[in-house]
């Protein structure tokens, strides 16, 4: 099956700029994006599945399951200083390696298609201790975007803070590039637990793309909005239930112990 | 190779519905699909085969020699009150993650070529302790099939008690979606061992099913013939015996030592 | 790339009979194909390869390396009660699972191109012990095959003996039902040791196998033929080096430590 | 996505050489072809990169993250007796075992497109001890190339000091034969740390290499030059930092902890 993009509704957009915000270091990206969704009330418009990721459908709430997936939604912009939008945000990353590769490629060709102008990948840095105030670091795909955005509060001495950015959004960077798509990784500082949010390294990271993006974001409900995004969280606790199921090293037996 | 199916008739079906039972926790979904096939008489029309299942073939009896695979029959409605089915049973799911989303996805494929109205997956459903009395969970890719369903004694607070389900059962569900295809998903509840037949599962889900299909079905001989499922239980043993070898983290040796 | 068959002559031949000798238990079928070769004199046609076989170029002497690889050749009938023959020996078998399926059905492919009429699939049958005098067991792909080689002196209660035969020994059998071709696998007893190589086994299959094909094969050289087969055991022996090289349970840095 | 190449530019050349030096053994491949890159002031053209890479982006330097990629170098020959040169350097080797081969036939389809006339593979041969004056060993895909080369200081008794190449340098020689170019690789000796650079074993390389080139080399500027490929070395240091990670047996969800 590999990796489908599902639309719903083919939204009209003017140059858009994509945001991506997929579960990673202190889910810090996709809660980041999905707050964006939330307070700018974004329309949903396609579906992102893959055989990329895990093989199961989550029950977030009553009886209705649901793959593993990714969202995108579109805003439209209020004024002539902002941009129209297209967020992205998801349950999961690739469960291989190589997956990575295809699902960032698959959504740089659709957002091809809407003549995407610019990208902004969400993500974590771990940083191993608790900050209080985290710091957002910044890698770029050229040289002209660090200039750009050396204004905004980003730190971009990145190559000494950095060595390697793993998964979606090193490769939207990397991969990026070839599309000739300017894209820029912003990665909040955070304390570097994989699946407990961190919803002040979130909060760094909206800042500065609500300044970048001229949007008037009212960040004051991130904490409560991180308890009533109830569906996500149900749906990573799901997951992380099947995950850490207690693992010897893997044999193929394991491989096909499943429910269903 | 991927995956294949393999048709040998071609039957005339009005909008079948489609049951799917294939191994997983207590056999529940295998043992109650391949009742029904066996006591409706349904018909064998078409195979599937996969480089997503173990590469060995099995040899139930005899001299024969079988790839791994699953099976699809039909049975054609009696009374204006049924409809016709389409049952498929089979040897196992996919061995890799990877390979479930495929498996089920060329089946949605070959369903909506005799379109499939609507989809039961069957399935296990592990509670840890022993239970004299299954009860049976349903999951669905759409609200308006619990309001349908909840008349009969299904279990619809699914999110309290599944997380997730995983294989091919949770993601019959979860594709269907995208094929337009009702699904719902029925798991009844079992201790927990892989392997090892349900019975009383499997006759908690074959009473629901045959209210819901309008069918008159005789569920006394459940037990007696699981014991007559000899041929199936042969592959499942030779497969376990190949799974069952003692097997320390596997190294590339490993992967090349063969009986062939 | 998966898999390719390289063909340097295209023989013209009469619905040929098919032997595939590949690697396994005991070499069994190895040295029996490839002593079929030798004896038979029979032409190399082509050559197949496959990313499913492991990253590595063997170089069994002087300076020449080549790729693992496996390699077909033919061989005319000299009188009118014998059959053309297609003739397969090989380095290894797939180095992962679903690697099986591809090789096997793309050799199944480039048959039919020859009308190939029968399948003959030679293998070892671990028993765990050493035996003075193996008996050869066979599976079939149709019952018929059973009646037509039951006068030989091959064991077909091979349910009771084999539960599973895994590898593209299984696999010929299995998947040759599917393109229409009856397809026979024997298999010779023997001790159980993966690489090392079984005379006795390989001459049980041989005797059987040279009756039925109604070959005149002087099968006293076996012994010494064995000891001339170097380029093939140096091979092995480069293989096995490479997979005995001490491994914990193997991670990503492993994979990437490489000669070369 | 698998493996990609993009040209930006196309360079007319003569039948070319193909050099190849990716890091292995002792990096002493990557580290011969990337001082000719230098020394030779040789032109990037094209990139590779692709999904049996890791999936992840290093900042060498600066805040400019970049994908884990091979590069294409063209040289132009100044005098008669050279040849025109392409010369590829790469980050990386495929993490995978079936990425070898999808990596190195995809560089020979693109090399074909050139006409290159030869190939040079090269790399470190691990002997255990650390060694002053080490040799140079060298396998072909074709015996006249022995021939061609054994008045120069190369070992072709190959088969005794190497069973088998591991990886990209093995698969060029190997697969070459298919699309009929001789291809011969050179392997430096070297002590047989994976990730060391051993400028010794690059420069015994160079020596002979620049002879059979013609080229006037200045090797004397090796160990310096190692000192400047700043770049190659943070990425490595990344790559390794990520490789060296603790790692216990691999679980599913280990394989789910990424940075971004």
């Amino acid at each position: 099956m590999t990796t489908k993009i599902i639309v719903f509704e083919k939204p009209k957009l003017k140059n858009p700029i994509f945001i991506e915000g997929l579960p990673g270091v202190g889910n810090v990206g996709r809660v980041a994006a999905g707050y964006l969704v939330e307070e700018l009330k974004a329309k949903k418009f396609a579906e992102l599945i893959s055989s990329h990721f895990m093989p199961i459908a989550v029950i977030p709430q009553g009886s209705q399951a649901e793959l593993i997936k990714a969202e995108f939604f579109y805003w439209k912009s209020k004024s002539k200083n902002q941009s129209d939008l297209i967020i992205m945000i998801g349950d999961s990353q690739s469960a291989d390696p190589e997956g990575h590769y295809e699902i960032v490629e698959e959504i740089l060709k659709f957002l091809k298609k809407f003549n995407v102008k610019e990208i902004f990948a969400l993500g974590g840095l771990s940083i191993g201790v608790p900050t209080e105030k985290p710091k957002v670091v910044g890698a770029v795909n050229d040289v002209s975007l660090e200039k750009k955005y050396k204004k905004y509060n980003i730190i971009f001495d990145t190559s000494q803070r950095v060595g390697s950015i793993v998964g979606a959004a090193g490769l939207f960077v990397g991969l990026a590039k070839y599309y000739n798509i300017p894209a820029t990784c912003l990665l909040g500082e955070t304390s570097g637990m994989p699946f407990l949010p961190d919803p002040k390294s979130a909060e760094a990271i909206l800042k500065i793309l609500s300044e970048i993006l001229n949007l008037k974001l009212d960040i004051s409900k991130l904490q409560e909005k991180i308890k009533e995004m109830k569906e996500f969280m149900k749906r990573v606790e799901a997951m992380q239930s099947q995950l850490l199921q207690p693992q010897a090293p893997p044999t193929e037996k394991e491989k096909l112990t499943y429910i269903g």
